[in-house]
């Protein structure tokens, strides 16, 4: 296909704040651990008056998603929401400096809701907790999706945590229709657990009629099947889509396509914070979907990509990813 | 002595923007490798906008110092402007959150001028480049010095970066005065070649007339003494102020008092961005000070804090100093 982007991502525009925190931090200020919760600016305000001093990086599930294929020298567009405030201008430069076409008008300096950040916090064990206020982000709605642009990806790829809020299953739609339309095809990523929870049956239906590709981890295909082992998760999902990848943390992932399922070993990784390992793997992934690449092929890319990033602090890739595929050959 | 403040630091609130790139970046881009150099607006976005992605992570010469020592346990406070604004507002949630006292007013939303940033260029081989936008920093002014902090002080440090400007002239005198006049100690870091080169006579006359300890390194100390020799720089120096802590790279400190010089051995270190390592150099040696340390000690204090803050991306401390101290049996 000769498209002028290979994936356009679709998601929620954040700055991630990340701090280094005990385990007693969480449960003294009602941090749940491990997963991502929605905050609003009180709740903000109040938890970033308690945290330690904070690094700021470029965040966004989809966002980073992006900025990884983009790393890895693909065409690239994001879709998502900022302000015009130094948050939005710190967002808007990353993505962009990575590579990655980001034309989504900014809300103005005079509107209310900031650009959206994600207060990320960091226990020894290198797990994340991420506490998500949301900004203007959550704005995101159909005026903000550019069918030219949508006509011309190969892929979308749509975050599901932006599929909270009336305005952005419109958005979603628009995007889906127009790239469909075009002969494109759509992924999406289940995002969280209690994401899945939200929003089973919306996703069910939208996985069945017009998803291509399923992200997610083990935790989120059972929340979304319901059945009582990961294997007949990944049956019945492998038989509403044409591919699965689905992560299984420490182990790798499993694809599944037309009935087989494959396995994808993790690759060694010092870990040091797991804050965008399901987005690189995402990207990896995709990379190899663009290129031809066999299912073994896309899922090692997936992986790799997501040791690069677990092994720093932040989301976004830091070393050469191409190097890093073809050291191991691919 | 039974003051509040063990160490109260003023120079320029500057949150670093750090990003990695190839030399050849630095000569396509005019930026000069190695030094600090002051931008306006327009460079600032030009430069911003050619840059590759980055972290945003609080900074300012005497900023990080005094987080080093809060850091340590110390009882400090820091001094500095910043805007109303998201940049102000990260950079006064992380000095706090450090454990400084952080109280200085800041310039309303509706000022013209931003808090101040640094886009520090790191390239392979650890150096960095440094093209400050001082936004309101550069605004430091005697109002904004509180005469009972000073004089509740045990030491006070200053930026040489903070003595461009007539005001901040004003905002050291008053400072220096109060905190003498009660008994209190005066030090001062020469900051860069540069802006020696700039205030040579007027670093001169207020290291003779006040200050207390000297913080350079070789080539700041050579610039303000021109002596063929670092060794005949520092003894002349060593005549004019109390204690010279003069850093030398990659061999560690000499320390100049009552005519000895004493070397302190570098500490172990691998190098990955070399911002800050004056900065925290100043730190440890400070911690041994206020705490009664013999010369050589505090020597091997700031060493241990510089090799620390250079092992990571970002010139604010990471691990836990004291302890690397004890490692060390100090």
């Amino acid at each position: 296909m000769s498209r002028r982007f290979q994936v356009v991502g679709i998601g929620n525009s954040i700055v991630d704040v990340l701090a280094h925190c005990e385990d007693a931090f969480l449960t003294d200020n009602g941090v749940e651990k491990g997963i991502m919760q929605l905050i609003d600016t009180q709740r903000a305000a109040e938890l970033y008056g308690k945290m330690g001093p904070a690094k700021e990086i470029s965040g966004g599930s989809a966002a980073n998603t992006i900025a990884g294929i983009a790393a890895l020298g693909g065409c690239t567009a994001y879709v998502g929401k900022v302000k015009d405030d130094q948050l939005g201008d710190i967002f808007a430069h990353d993505i962009r400096a990575q590579g990655a076409v980001f034309e989504v008008p900014r809300s103005p300096a005079e509107a209310t809701h900031e650009t959206g950040r994600c207060m990320v916090l960091v226990t020894p064990d290198a797990e994340r907790s991420m506490n998500t206020y949301l900004g203007v982000s959550e704005h995101l709605g159909p005026d903000d999706i550019d069918v030219a642009m949508m006509v011309d990806a190969e892929w979308i790829y749509l975050e599901g945590y932006r599929f909270d809020g009336d305005l952005s299953h419109a958005a979603f739609a628009k995007a889906i229709e127009a790239c469909k339309g075009a002969g494109g095809k759509v992924s999406l990523t289940l995002s969280d657990p209690f994401c899945v929870e939200r929003h089973r049956d919306a996703f069910r239906t939208m996985i069945r009629d017009h998803v291509d590709l399923l992200f997610c981890n083990e935790h989120e295909m059972q929340a979304m099947y319901q059945l009582t082992t990961l294997d007949d998760c990944l049956a019945v999902a492998g038989q509403e889509v044409e591919t699965v990848a689905c992560t299984i943390g420490a182990s790798g992932a499993l694809m599944v396509r037309d009935g087989q399922t494959v396995h994808a070993p993790a690759s060694a990784a010092e870990v040091v914070d797991v804050t965008g390992a399901g987005d690189l793997f995402a990207a990896g992934f995709l990379h190899g979907i663009v290129n031809s690449a066999d299912l073994l092929t896309c899922g090692k890319m997936g992986c790799i990509a997501a040791a690069e990033v677990i092994g720093h602090i932040g989301a976004r890739p830091e070393a050469d990813l191409k190097a890093l595929f073809l050291r191991e050959g691919l």
